[in-house]
């Protein structure tokens, strides 16, 4: 039994100890009792031909279990050094749609060998689902189910069940109509429980969606969530059963999605698989064009503080005041954009209380700039000892944070009204929005207030 | 079936229209053709009196699954307007873990009617369960469950499935020892292929791993996800079996997680309870605190600026840049800081390689801070015509875009260290911090420049 908090460190030793030459045995025994996600994460840790020994005494079936929990670089790793012929075994140990996820991450030339070395059929079903985009419903998709026919009886399904369970794991059977369209779904527990000759038909569940080969994963995901399933049929434009999405492997969608979110928020072009890579340039490319609109935000403010130099040039410590301005205004449109975002995102904001929300919004936004208002009003005066420059400062934050909690909020609904997704502009995009209009209208109240102005 | 593309809209109106009073019967077979999360999504969208009126037309069992499925406030809404007995026939309609979940949102007086209501044992079983903080794996698992013998059969356990088959959800059966305690766990499939006679100790799996009642929720989900499990067996101190938890239930805990890591990121106290109600002054308490660090920035800033009159109060055209670099130090700080916590959170980044990914950030920034220092000395030449200012900006632009960047990517780890959620300091905090260290830069780089100045 594995503790939770295991001591990797120390097993860590203990294995390197062990891939020293004459006691295979020893390493052996130690592997066969680890889980293959432990396996991986020593795969992931250790060095290659090292990696390369462990493979070795572990048997196909769990070096391709353990492969497959690895992540994508060192999974490349690995398939630099197996030699092809171990490469094709470990792949025909996976199911399908793993099996295709790996064979997608090697290069051309073992991706052929290893293909031509797979069984007829497993090559078919691998090369069919090779031919779906990764991230459809075709691309998440094994072909590895058990399907009866709806006139079939339960004994037949049990003993189809039977032939099938070394191969496949299941968890509910299909059932498809005479032209083999999909037409519901058994939990094995129903199918356990009804007498053996009911027929099929009489105790299946009807099916609840039709998921098509080509959906987009997220609407999947989405599917899986609101009716809480754990595997879901797949079919093609005919409505024939061609595959089955299990519910692991949704789970990796939410947590690839909930990423990509993140890496937007941040202001990049959002693939993990280039901010998380070594390829230096291509970083660059996924981050400088969202700082661009930064910088001519930057810019323009430049240029608006210097329109108004009958102020600014003459009442220089209203400029010291621009970052004072600019940070709060910024800060606050962010937490209104974020939130805005999130709450679309989890269905706390419908389209219903839009409206209400983003009054709400403002309320809010009022009450902390009228709350930052006061207390820069009252530092100003006690500090520099004028209170019409702390009126000037005052007023101008207060509005600008109304203003850019009002924008940060209004944003990501018109944005997702225009097919622009909401997430890609709560980063560099409000700010720099909000950068602007704090200084425009630092300006403007500046203006307001030069006669009063020492 | 339902299309994946349902038209809510359409079918509101039907549903509105099926309210009003003599269509009952019409109400009854619209409701009994929807699928409970359906049914939800119409109850969260129409009137109280009318989601009263399709509560009352659909069964026990299936409006405490459609309720199961609302959210806090829609559940609210509605406890306040059913009667307690029909609430507790609901209550009694659902698992456990729910029933419970359910009671935990209900006032005090609603929760002692409905506990009383109950029948005996669930009553003992769900006051259980609410003795454990809703966050732990105790306040996650049900009660429900099939457990057998480890020295019984196979024909004995599928006896006992026949027996629980109504009231439970199998996916597998717990083995237990004779002491209760866990001891390992068998497939539904594994047991339908097993010869009758087969004990069950030879064909279960032996526990993975050992969870706790109190165990922390995010620990859990973690286990899931390493070990991609569909349930797992939840034991008391003894070892002895309590309850299991489902993999639908640990998905919402990821879903809660990244939620409240957006919302950190965002610069707020991360209870999405309170950033989505109604109750003002909690959301400005909620965001408030992180705008005075940015506040507090903002005045330093100016003080610097300040300090520096002998530069800026004579070479007035420099505070006008300042705009310039705070809007992009704090944004490719963001970056940096925001592409680390969601690197160390899914395992891109760790201990070994924490070095190396925060040199090549360094790289990155290097190369974007170059570039838009070539630009921005390029525009303000040409604008301005004057190179010494063009340089100067340009100088202390790309300086401060690199020290950002380089607070930006070693904030998460060092904060992780001293124990406190690097997600919490990626919003406000980071682009104060970077606001100050812009301002500090373009001053000593404007001080160092003053003589080639105009």
């Amino acid at each position: 039994m594995l503790e939770s908090t295991r001591n990797f460190e120390g097993d860590l030793d203990e294995l390197e100890a062990l891939t020293q030459p004459g006691r295979e045995a020893d390493l052996s025994v130690f592997l066969e009792l680890l889980h293959p996600a432990d396996v991986a994460e020593f795969l992931a840790r250790i060095d290659s031909s090292k990696a390369l020994l462990v493979v070795d005494r572990i048997g196909h079936e769990r070096a391709a279990e353990a492969i497959s929990e690895l992540d994508h670089d060192d999974q490349e790793r690995l398939f630099t050094l197996l030699e092809p012929k171990k490469l094709t075994a470990i792949v025909g140990e996976l199911e399908t749609d793993d099996a295709t996820d790996l064979i997608q991450e090697m290069d051309e030339a073992t991706r052929q060998q290893v293909l031509a070395g797979l069984p007829v059929d497993d090559r078919k079903e691998v090369q069919q689902l090779l031919s779906y985009e990764p991230d459809t419903a075709g691309g998440l998709m094994q072909t590895e189910l058990v399907a009866v026919p709806i006139e079939s009886t339960v004994s037949a399904a049990l003993e189809h069940i039977r032939e099938k369970a070394e191969e496949v794991d299941i968890m509910s059977i299909f059932v498809v109509d005479d032209l083999g369209r999909y037409a519901g779904h058994l939990a094995l527990q129903n199918l356990v429980v009804a007498r053996p000759p009911t027929r099929i038909e009489q105790v299946m569940e009807p099916k609840v969606v039709e998921v098509t080969a080509n959906m987009d994963q997220e609407e999947v995901a989405r599917i899986f969530d609101r009716y809480s399933l754990v595997e879901l049929g797949v079919v093609d434009q005919e409505g024939v059963l061609i595959g089955r999405i299990t519910a692991d492997d949704v789970h990796e969608v939410f947590l690839e999605e909930a990423e990509e979110d993140v890496l937007k928020l941040a202001g990049t072009t959002a693939e993990p698989e280039v901010i998380y890579s070594n390829r230096i340039f291509g970083i660059v490319g996924q981050r400088l064009p969202w700082l661009i609109s930064t910088f001519f935000a930057g810019l323009l403010a430049m240029w608006i503080l210097n329109q108004a130099s009958m102020v600014f040039h003459t009442k220089v410590i209203l400029l010291t005041f621009v970052p004072v301005i600019t940070g709060m205004s910024g800060n606050v449109g962010t937490q209104s954009a974020m939130i805005m975002i999130q709450g679309m995102a989890t269905g706390h904001i419908a389209r219903e209380n839009l409206g209400w929300v983003i009054s709400r919004d403002l309320t809010v936004a009022s009450i902390m700039a009228l709350t930052c208002g006061v207390i820069v009003f009252a530092i100003v005066w006690a500090w520099l000892g004028n209170p019409a420059l702390g009126g000037c400062v005052a007023i101008a934050l207060a509005f600008s944070m109304v203003t850019a909690s009002a924008l940060g909020s209004t944003e990501p609904p018109v944005l997702k009204r225009f097919g622009i997704d909401p997430a890609i502009a709560a980063g560099p995009l409000i700010t720099s929005i909000n950068d602007v209009s704090g200084v425009l209208i630092y300006t403007m109240v500046s203006i307001a207030f030069l006669d009063l102005l020492p």
